[in-house]
């Protein structure tokens, strides 16, 4: 009965994404996914993106949080439109809040919308959101083996960001052990390795995420 | 309709957790729900406990993954009864697995129970295993402001371990506001600093572990 339940949701949910899909295609927006781990730098990325490309593209943030507007904080002094959605517990945001938040943007003057998914490398990946592509975010203190250990975010994602790579020289992370864990999940699937913090390797993720958004 | 469903679920969560209980009690083993983000460091700790304690206590653990056995194997080698769940996509254990994997083991030679469960500070908040108490593992490189963003975890855990404090330096993880921010939402949990990869301060809280544990 509970699958049968979780079926109905997932399918409700795949419909709604469609009427995402077509609104975003309409006024011409990419919508980008951002899913990572609690903590691995899903905000920090923003902070730069906002930062690089606030000046060449239209940019767009939807906040997916638990609890708390600490993040949608640390995006607003960018001065990019940004709408929080608490979910009070919900473990991932689903396309039905999408489909209203994006009645709080003036979709025909953006090029890209971030949404800011909540930290969790499960439950997001299961919940289409009407998005153009996922964003796997992962980071070096987290370990060497998440790709296998939740391979559907891999999988399905169009990049892969390896952050926190200033810290690799303190931990036990094996980045061949990484690599070839990722490899098993998705051989093709482009990979960043740079650290927000530090700004090391920034410069290729915002090239390749120029060109991919079509800007 | 989804939130009916919802409640329906935990319903039948929490009394089939009623029962995991009953049976824990009855042959007085203690059980552990171990909760964190991907990464923090449950698997370590477990190695620690495991290696420290195994020769003090009768110690038995369930691993819960998405997908995969490595964490298993890396407890295996403890030479503990050790039992594998995985999930194939779940977000969280539940008590009904708990339940099933209980038959699994000799309860009446065992004293502590460990579970690791799935990497995630959202999901596995919200169901009861008919665990005896919970323990939060959060590490300083997932940021200061995790015991606000992902509140019932630390609302509802017996102790908090803060992990990988050899690596706070490299990071911008403030000590005083995690504090704050841990004190905001439980302001009585023992709070226990610690690296596994140093061993540092893992002293006081094995002496904790045992005590809490009766043992």
């Amino acid at each position: 009965m509970e699958i049968k339940v979780m079926k109905r949701v997932l399918d409700r949910n795949r419909d709604m994404a469609g009427r995402v899909r077509e609104r975003l295609k309409s006024s011409n927006v990419v919508m980008i996914n951002m899913i990572s781990s609690p903590g691995a730098g899903k905000t920090s990325m923003l902070e730069h993106i906002c930062h690089q490309l606030g000046n060449k593209i239209r940019i767009a943030v939807i906040e997916g949080d638990v609890a708390t507007d600490r993040d949608a904080q640390r995006i607003k002094k960018y001065d990019v439109p940004i709408l929080l959605i608490n979910t009070d517990g919900g473990c991932h945001l689903d396309s039905n809040s999408i489909d209203i938040a994006l009645g709080e943007f003036d979709l025909d003057n953006l090029d890209v919308m971030f949404v800011e998914n909540v930290g969790n490398l499960v439950c997001p990946s299961h919940f289409d959101l009407g998005e153009t592509f996922k964003l796997a975010v992962v980071s070096t203190t987290e370990g060497d083996d998440k790709p296998v250990k939740y391979p559907m975010l891999f999988r399905e994602a169009r990049a892969v960001v390896l952050n926190k790579t200033d810290l690799v020289q303190y931990t036990n992370f094996d980045y061949s052990s990484f690599l070839s864990a990722l490899r098993e999940i998705n051989n093709s699937v482009p990979l960043f390795e740079l650290s927000c913090r530090t700004g090391e390797g920034l410069g290729n993720f915002m090239e390749w995420l120029l060109e991919e958004t079509g800007n």
